[in-house]
């Protein structure tokens, strides 16, 4: 495929969704190519619909986790069929906000679904489609959920952290960064405790060292 | 697990939501036990709300087979889990309107993904919930057809038929009878071609063979 797969992973209040709207207007100006920015849960329409379910709090019931995964990988099987794959054969760059590796990280390992299973639902569903590259926007677990709390209205970072433990946040971190020292080739860790502007520039960096667009 | 699992299989028009009724009503008199009856996709509320998206013919685009799968095994996780385990472990009589076997066939068999793919998925989300008996209801495919036509209000069975090709309503009646064949002991087979009440007799003939509740 003559395209290039991006991807921004991290936890939450990471800065991944300011940064795929900078990255993606930044990749556009300077590699000339036409850019796609997406999105997971969702991306497609029937994604999006899926996306729904997942993010609703009132379903009259808990989803369980390897619901949670099936969720998932039906969003993956159509951005990837209906989405990034065409893209990326029409010589395209896709920038994504999460894709497969928060999956692995979220229902792998802060979830507890053997990491195994996950990956084989992902490699499933995707049919080859990989990223090039992973940017793992890294930040104190204390930061991020801050900066979810502003985002959210609630009073202080506590209210949202109390909604997830400190060890689920702390897991899900150190999932990335095992990931990202696992194949130190195709993941960048990039401090997202920076200023966005920095951040961005930071991201551009590892693309520009990893990846022939820019 | 005290309870006891049965499923009712068989492609469109073959009677199954008819006889969820009439067989769940006649279990409840003649077994005295409790009997759930439910169906997939569906269930609870959560796979409710999934059953929408993959009823639901406009989405924005078409799902892919490998979504649909996903799908069915996000509904199944919460039936498994939230529904049937819990009723099998306190003693009822679950009967379900489709389940597993209906993602088999019509997934594996019909739409053509690695039938052995589908069966991890269905063992996966499942974790050992599996049907004590299956009932497949056993008609010929015009005569499914045109039941399905009638139920619709389309104008005549070519209405519907040609939604789908004969090819596919075909593959998908003998993939339910190559399941009954490779289980014997498991399966039975029953001709729905026959009046609603000789089916719903047939069906209570084969569990009182096979299921000391009856």
């Amino acid at each position: 495929m003559k395209g290039v797969f991006l991807t921004l992973e991290g936890g939450e209040g990471c800065g991944k969704s300011t940064q795929l709207e900078l990255v993606a207007s930044a990749l556009r100006l300077r590699s000339g190519r036409n850019v796609v920015a997406t999105r997971s849960p969702g991306g497609t329409p029937a994604a999006e619909k899926i996306r729904t379910i997942l993010k609703s709090r009132e379903p009259g019931e808990e989803l369980r986790p390897e619901t949670e995964l099936m969720l998932f990988g039906a969003c993956h099987a159509q951005m990837c069929a209906n989405l990034i794959r065409p893209a990326l054969e029409s010589g395209s760059v896709v920038v994504s906000d999460r894709f497969t590796d928060s999956t692995l990280v979220y229902q792998g390992v802060a979830r507890g679904i053997d990491p195994d299973a996950v990956r084989r639902v992902n490699d499933f569903v995707c049919a080859g489609v990989r990223p090039d590259l992973v940017i793992v926007l890294d930040v104190p677990v204390e930061v991020g959920l801050r900066r979810a709390a502003v985002r959210s209205g609630a009073q202080t970072a506590q209210d949202r952290f109390d909604s997830e433990s400190a060890s689920f946040h702390n897991a899900v971190r150190e999932g990335f960064l095992a990931l990202a020292r696992r194949e130190p080739g195709r993941f960048a860790v990039v401090d997202g405790a920076q200023s966005p502007e920095q951040v961005t520039e930071s991201i551009l960096e590892a693309i520009h060292e990893r990846l022939a667009i820019i």
